[in-house]
């Protein structure tokens, strides 16, 4: 940490916050620069807590240096994780196509849909039995019961299962029957939540929120690291910003940051970002370009009759020339080299 | 409800449009225009769900008109509404100071600063005993023993008490000690805790989330009206902007426009939105003057010892002075009328 | 247009909206909803001006419904444009690699860097004769000098040239001797510039603004073709947002929903949006994969001392990666048919 | 500035930077931290630009300390700066009030406002002659046409006039009749049209860019006054966020920034950053309070007639309310002490 003094700080001021540093534990040395003194922080294990400094008088700023997070950064662990969801691997060198419609409705509807999307190519199916809500008067899902169809759904396709928790009390439910638990945009900074997917035996997909830095969704897969549960996918869904013709912005960058961050695999969520069909292939070829370990696609038979999100849902055929047109494109990194020197 | 249909639209696919509303129980109207037809859906009660349009053959946007809300919408109950918090009346005409630290840290130091506060006049107590931090290393709240703190507070000074409970299983323990509930901005769209705080019998503190819409804000409030609570104060904080001057920017505008929008009180937290004590006062003085119903402003005797969030926290002799401004500024409104009048 | 009225609105306020639309020669039809009414503007010709409706007695919101602009959109001209500069074709069923230092430093550092891009396979060579810079203390360009030597670089290399002026002034001679005359992002509504460059016989490379709609966009490339200059390739190079990991947020869904409204051709600047290097070939790679027309890349043979935007520029060998690694990608497209159908 | 270096950073590595960093002319030293390596540089006078550092081998960030502003910065000048603008004082203990049309539309029109915002209390006219607008087909103003009528104006009222240049070459006319030229916000960065602003003997009234952060506008102001012009007012507007229920959201936080980084003047414009009426009033009773030295302000007599920007044009009668509303908040900041105080 470095503490930016005032030019006009007098030495008085100096020591209040050497002094205040060194209560908690740490080493500060003042640097004269050529205007005016800046005070490092040296030899602190871990983040020290900037806020008691920031309002001292003669602070002009405070500058924190060390990332707050451990078990999620690639400097503890240089390797990449890669993570079992029932049998199909998310990390480094595979691309998991993870694909489904927005809300669980019928059996019918999952079925139907599941044998599109597995027989165009995809690994896992997603589908939400606890949907979050805007409005109370929506659609919420069918709860238990399609928590119950999606695990027809694996038994007939053998496709693993990837369902949201909204809550803690919901989790035990959904980890009874999902493969991977997803813990949605809205809960990114639900600790409580977080608390729960740390004691969870299930891998779990961590959303990024709307307006979540990089620094605060690591820290949200930390929560769940530090609780026990090392087997954490980042997806990142598009951030909010002035710009509404997508619904939300889809975030690139973020797959290049988070694996230089991070030692944990990433995935990306054209559908939520988009908000409508036409810009899900594009995006979703370029989220492979960039270097993602993974899509996740909402698909329905029927968008126009679709209980939720019907216009960014694919239709079956356009899934179909999505998966033909990833592969091709994920065929021509070999020659390449993988994908970690790809990303530098 | 207006469906845009493109230039080239065909008539089949404007028939086809029309017979999806008109497929849900809504009427549908073509209106041709200068250079391309628009739909409208007539005679709806709600808010008509525009996703499976919007990805239609021939559609070119779908806009829609009519507020998801209901039961907050000031067009179903034009009079303000008055929340009575622990003998505290919050609403149109009344003006009310919520002060305290961030985080009770112990009993000691909550009665020090409640005693100041209550001094300088504030008529709420607020503290932190469930404390929701991005890093999983941070100083969670003392818990139960936070509440019980604060309820000595109150016991002594008179003052209710505020605060935040952070998911539904805590929920009933906040409840038990807290005059007035505080839902935090990360927690805006928990569906779970808004359910939960619409069965209770206490005031519900709804804070905005950080990117959130005015819109999503209101739909966060239905959540708990729908359930039963209709003791809802909404409380602007700041959103997530470009801007890093100060931590979030605070939204002023937001004040008139929930006040046309909504008859629930609204109040205002510049120490959040400041995230560093110089902008507290000011962003205080403004909040009022924009026409607010109250303000939450922390205060810690000992800001550089503070276990959260010390840098913004005013000292005691600030929010003393605080307070004398926000009188003065308050008695001026009364020549002028009340505040709604000032309003517009 | 429609004009959506409150609940309340009295015959008298929706009287008083009607006849100020037709007091602008627009017919006005008042439609009635489930709750409300609206008013709809029938038969016009281009866009309506809202303004005066938004602030009158009984309206709720004004909600538009045609695009302002007409000479680029797609509605008006259904093909791709494409454009030639100096020889090389930019658009549909063409990737064009511009490359090239931030600034033009002398005539060593651009013949060097030319050769190496040139070698790589970049079609157009770009560098900085006039920077607009942030800092009145900056380095602020060579000037005239950069531009002879930029000349001296295309007689070398056969590589047309591509450079920014500044303000109209510097126009006349930038258009002396580029190829295209690009117009930055921060002058992207200076319209004045636009007007200019609307009279120049030479193709614009307009850059998008930092905080730009695509409607503000699109707008401002209308001020250039009503001038009477169609020559005009947009270019997206980020967009400011919250998110600090990259310089700007690259926003890729800008491209289909560019391809989708204009005919106009576009292309991505990965290095302004990254500005930090290791961002730049992941970014480079998802604009082309999304579907972009071309891009323009930053190289600089010595970035740790480069006079501007070091850290951005890529070394010469990165370059040759990104071009091998670019073409790769563009091939694969070919069987599945031209980009067009690609971005649906 | 500080290098902060990867955890397995080399010695090489940081011996590679230490040698760009004294190549450059400045003292570096290594600072051994907790779990890695910072570089300080000592010693400078300015900024250090920090980009070829960002991209070097082993760094993990460049953090800059320095500001880049010095004429403009409170270090330099400790006491408020007061531009005198035809007699009437901005700064420090003055209050002024702007208000007039957006557009100069008619003698008879300029006249009638004119008349009305003076008898409520105005001390400065506004009025655009020339207007940048985001459409080509939008009425651009009269030009020298509406200078003369403002000019008109000032002889019968005795309000010096503010209009906006919004090119260098139309500077010169503009200079000729105000007795404050603006500079607009999507000129904030227009640095042609800054360093003529630099030249001018009249003060310059500078808006802050649609999203621009403070101290990029400190350097725009930067610009001016490196010229040799330290007459410079800066005008905050609203900055562009994803919310929409205003324009723009107006950032109330940067006043007491501004105040606190510089000696130079701060005024509001709620009109722009509302864009509708029945906001202006609460935003502009805000401004006062926070601490801004004035207020800019459109008020038309037939708003639903205006050729531009009626919405949030204040009827005659509305600006007298907020004048009389205006005139009680300064009132009661007197018994308090002056304004520099409240700020803190």
């Amino acid at each position: 940490m470095l503490v930016v003094m005032n030019q006009q700080a007098t030495q008085e001021q100096i020591d209040a916050v050497v002094a205040v540093i060194e209560s908690r534990g740490y080493t500060a040395r003042p640097m004269p620069g050529g205007q005016r003194v800046a005070i490092c922080v040296l030899y602190n294990q871990g983040a020290v807590d900037s806020s008691p400094l920031v309002g001292m008088s003669g602070v002009k700023e405070v500058i924190r240096v060390t990332n707050p997070y451990k078990l999620v950064s690639r400097e503890l662990q240089p390797e990449d994780s890669i993570i079992n969801v029932g049998g199909v691997l998310i990390g480094n060198g595979h691309l998991s196509m993870i694909a489904g419609p927005c809300a669980i409705e019928s059996e019918d509807q999952a079925l139907t849909i599941a044998r599109h999307v597995k027989a165009a190519g995809a690994d896992l199916f997603r589908g939400g039995a606890f949907k979050p809500r805007t409005s109370p008067y929506s659609f919420q899902g069918l709860g238990e019961e399609g928590l119950k169809i999606m695990a027809r759904v694996r038994e007939e396709t053998g496709m693993p299962i990837v369902t949201e928790a909204m809550d803690h009390e919901v989790f035990d439910l959904v980890e009874e029957y999902a493969d991977m638990v997803q813990i949605g945009t809205r809960n990114m900074q639900n600790f409580t939540l977080l608390r729960r997917a740390g004691r969870s035996r299930k891998p779990i997909l961590l959303k990024r929120g709307l307006s979540a830095t990089i620094e605060e969704w690591l820290m949200a897969a930390e929560y769940i690291m530090e609780g026990g549960n090392s087997q954490v996918v980042l997806c990142e869904r598009g951030v909010r910003t002035f710009s509404h013709h997508s619904r939300n912005t889809l975030d690139l960058s973020a797959i290049p940051v988070v694996r230089k961050e991070s030692h944990l695999p990433i995935i990306v969520d054209p559908s939520h970002a988009a908000g409508r069909r036409n810009q899900v292939i594009p995006l979703s070829r370029a989220a492979v370009a960039v270097g993602c370990h993974g899509l996740m696609v909402e698909v329905h038979h029927q968008p126009d009759a679709a209980m939720s999100d019907g216009a960014q849902s694919l239709y079956p055929g356009q899934f179909q020339q999505l998966c033909r047109q990833i592969d091709s494109l994920f065929e021509i990194f070999k020659p390449l080299g993988n994908m970690d020197e790809m990303v530098i």
